[in-house]
């Protein structure tokens, strides 16, 4: 089966497993709306990726692990979006959950997510019940604090951010529990895997930046120019556009080189340089590029 | 060592793993202000006063299951306090957490809480790591969906409500997870035990509810009249108050006599007692009365 078919049907299973006639029907919809359809399952992708390449020995574990941080994920997209944070009305280009649903039914659809994520670990590692306290640790640490998403998020309120410390906890740190959790769920040791998720989370963030001033509103799914409205700490603002293009293509080279020698090395340098192009395109850096030049000419 | 001071000490001892230099610092504040000082502690009392009855053979993990119970219980009170429910500025007689961090910083120490109610369970159940799947499950139904907190509340979205599904899902929920967890942390089976909480669970609801048309703010620490103003739904509203007060007294003797036979059965028999009396003094029950009765005399 092909990798993104397994996640959606992985996905699919963990969201009916809290549906029934007793759960409140906007709550489900609401649930529903925050993960499908998807954006691209990047961190699914990548924690399978590493379990195959670990050697995937328990499929039903390495599963629950991709859907528990893709759920995690789409929590944190939600409660993101809310009118308190970035009060975003469009989300994956249409309505947001809380623009759809409401603020309180955003709020409880985060929280049910969370709660899911760790639920569907708890029910998939039935095989290899020594392996779940170790990595309900590793998907945690990704999202609670001290340094998990929510820590990520909440620099947002401090008057004095470190930018590495933010997008380390931010989005660094999911993509950590995802590279590490896969290894973890296929038995294998997770520590030589935290730096390839340490790299990727960094360029993610990076890019994420340079697109939020750069792009087009309409290729993005949501409103441009974020941050700077926000007040956000971004790569972008702070080395220039030039020198977050410089360090987004640092950091991927960098991703790539840390993934441990092993059977799926290729496969997995493969998916490295596929989302450097998804979330950078050539084509759109050179653009940039062009325009740092000119805008720098005619500044002189 | 005392059941209360057991229960501080966990809780503290859980919250610190989540604090270091690298945690944002107003996060941090708003976690413990959200969980000290606490309120009455009942359902991590309950659990670890069934967790004793079964024989308390992995106290950590016992305390671990208390403490998931009650940072659970916390963030829902967290997020119930939000804008966009309960919009509430004191919460246990004192400025609740959005009043006192913001609306943002209230949504994600919700979030930190619930991360760290799994996390706690994760580390403390390094003795009796084949309890862990099991002990997850009990906890997360009485939180996620379909059945537990989260769709609780998400039914006072609804239009139709079916007030007995909304108060087993809002309390009643977590207290199962309080009496079934507290006998599987010691190893037994928590089957037993879930009536003693669906019967307490009801019953707190049903108080609280009496409370809310009927008590002193200052005595309650919280704003009353809250149920008849946003329109919940409300045993006192729905059965008058003494319908209420009956019912009352008809589900504390129902969960006394739900207790199984056991070594400890005359202690727990005791504290439903003790919580009886806090939630709905004798006096206060007593005065209650005397007040429908005269409504009722004046109404003829």
């Amino acid at each position: 089966m092909k990798i993104i078919s397994r996640i959606e049907q992985s996905l699919a299973a963990a969201i009916a497993m809290g549906e029934d006639a007793t759960c409140p029907p906007k709550l489900a919809g609401a649930i529903r709306h925050a993960v499908f359809p998807g954006g691209a399952r990047i961190r699914p992708q990548l924690c399978l990726a590493v379990a195959h390449a670990c050697g995937d020995d328990d499929p039903l574990l390495s599963d629950a692990t991709a859907v528990a941080i893709e759920l995690l994920h789409c929590a944190s997209l939600v409660h993101d979006d809310l009118p308190c944070f970035d009060n975003a009305a469009t989300r994956r280009g249409r309505a947001s959950v809380q623009w759809a649903y409401g603020p309180s039914l955003a709020v409880l659809a985060g929280d049910a997510l969370i709660v899911r994520a760790f639920q569907t670990l708890a029910i998939c590692a039935q095989n290899s019940p020594l392996r779940l306290g170790g990595l309900m640790l590793t998907v945690g640490e990704g999202v609670g604090t001290p340094r998990g998403i929510v820590a990520g998020q909440a620099w947002e309120s401090e008057a004095r951010v470190n930018l590495g410390d933010y997008q380390r906890a931010k989005t660094g740190a999911l993509f950590v529990a995802a590279t590490a959790g896969g290894a973890q769920a296929a038995g294998a040791d997770p520590a030589p895997w935290r730096a390839m998720g340490e790299w990727l989370g960094e360029a993610y963030q990076v890019a994420d930046d340079i697109r939020d001033v750069a792009a087009d509103p309409a290729l993005l799914g949501k409103p441009v120019g974020r941050d700077v409205v926000l007040g956000r700490p971004s790569a972008a603002i702070e080395l220039g556009l030039g020198g977050a293009l410089a360090h987004f293509k640092h950091l991927i080279a960098a991703a790539s080189e840390s993934v441990p020698d092993c059977r799926g090395a290729a496969q997995l340098r493969a998916l490295v340089a596929a989302e450097s192009e998804r979330l950078v395109p050539v084509a759109m850096a050179e653009a940039l590029t062009r325009r740092v030049q000119a805008e720098s000419v005619a500044a002189t």
